[in-house]
Order: C-alpha cells, then sequence, then structure tokens
C-alpha cells in the first residue's frame, strides 16, 4: 500500500546554486548533502512537512541526471511513494500493465529498497517506490 | 513559513486515461473530480498521506495546460507548498530576487488563496504557494 509521497527529486546543475533558492526564497533548511555514488548525483535533503525535497546534482557527464538535464533542464526528475513492501507494489503495477524499470527492489540511498516504475507507463512522471528496509 | 507540501499537479491529456492508473497501478483512490474553469482545467485528486495528487486535463486549447501538454507532454506541470501566509511568503520570495508571476495571492480552487513563482526563479519546478482563508 502507498502511505505518503516519500519525496520529490528535483534535477538541478549545482547544489551551490540551488540551495540558496530553498533557503533564503522558500525559508527551507538543507537537512544535509549526501553523495550516492551508484547514482553518480550529489543530493541535498529539505524536510517540508512529511515529504522531502531532494536536490541531484550530477557528478559525472553519464549520470542519469545530467542526461535528463540536457534533455530537460532542471525541473522534477522523479516523484517517490512510501510503501512497505516495494515487491508487492510491483507485481500490482506488472498486473496492471505498468512497465517497470527495476523488475525487483535495489538498494537506494539511505538503506531503502527501491524501485521505478517507466514514465511511458506513468504519465510522464517518473516514479519511484521506496520501503525502508 | 512553508508547512508541507499541499500538493504535486500532473498534467494529463485525460482523466479518463490517467485515473486507472493510479487506481489500478498504484492502488490509491480518485476522491474527487472538479472543474475549474478559471483555469480551464478538469482535476481529479487522490490523497497520499498529507499530499494530493492533482491531475490535470485541459478543457479548451488555450488552457495553460493545455499548451503546457504541446511543449512537454504528460508530466509534472506544477509542486504546491502550504504556507499560512502567502502574501509575506511572496514579500520573502521578492527580497530574495525570486521572480513572481502572482505579485499578490489570488484565489484558487477550494477556497484558498494561491500564488505563484517563476520557474525561470525555481529551477525549472513552477511553484505555488497557497494558503486555506
Amino acid at each position: 500500500m502507498i502511505k505518503k509521497v516519500d519525496h520529490i527529486g528535483i534535477a538541478v546543475p549545482s547544489l551551490e546554486e540551488a540551495i540558496p533558492f530553498y533557503e533564503k526564497t522558500l525559508g527551507l533548511k538543507c537537512e544535509h548533502i549526501e553523495e550516492v555514488a551508484a547514482q553518480k548525483v550529489r543530493t541535498a535533503f529539505f524536510a517540508v512537512g512529511e515529504v522531502h525535497i531532494e536536490l541531484l546534482e550530477p557528478t559525472a557527464p553519464d549520470s542519469p541526471v545530467a542526461k535528463f538535464l540536457e534533455k530537460n533542464g532542471s525541473g522534477v526528475h522523479h516523484v517517490a511513494l512510501a510503501t512497505d513492501d516495494v515487491m508487492a507494489q510491483l507485481d500490482q503495477a506488472k498486473e496492471a500493465g505498468c512497465r517497470l524499470i527495476n523488475e525487483t527492489p535495489v538498494d537506494g540511498a539511505g538503506g531503502k529498497k527501491i524501485a521505478f516504475l517507466h514514465p511511458k507507463s506513468t504519465f510522464g512522471v517518473l516514479t519511484e517506490l521506496c520501503a525502508k528496509k
């Protein structure tokens, strides 16, 4: 079952440029910055109620986020939905005819299990399902 | 002060096509459908924790959402942040050098006061500020 929006991932070319927008313009606070080597990104986290805004800066030209920025510019990269069981959620999606990027959950940042649904099946919104281990 | 993510607005060509994705694939429930004549959209609402996912279907070719779909296809159209005081939030944003779409709050759906920040200043994310009246 989907429990909440876990985070909104936003692609930006530079954390150093984008963080002041969230801090000064919106008055949010950057909680921490983390490099996720597997995804070739550096991420900055802002708590907004029960949701996190997660800024994503590519750390290499072949980072998926670098490719996204080249094609689309800055903007919402993905929306992550928290569930208690990623595999059950994937099974439900598959049964409903949804195209999957990950057929089974993989390890994500912060020790979470994650899987992505394909944006071709999700009306253009790259959708992540995630659960705490 | 920003309190939470109020909703994520997602542009789709047809509610009838998109609603089954959210219901069957994700297991969410469509709470209600509402036409917002001023914005020339029909919207479908899904509660996901404290956030709503709001699907936006244009009702006229000159709807802002129709133009968005033409340019980008389906996808995240805007992210709305709940605050207790939209005007104070706009003042803070303006002082920080943010470009505004609405210099003062306007009436939104559900009796809310709303205002948009310009995506040129918000790293590509059309950002709505909203407050209950």
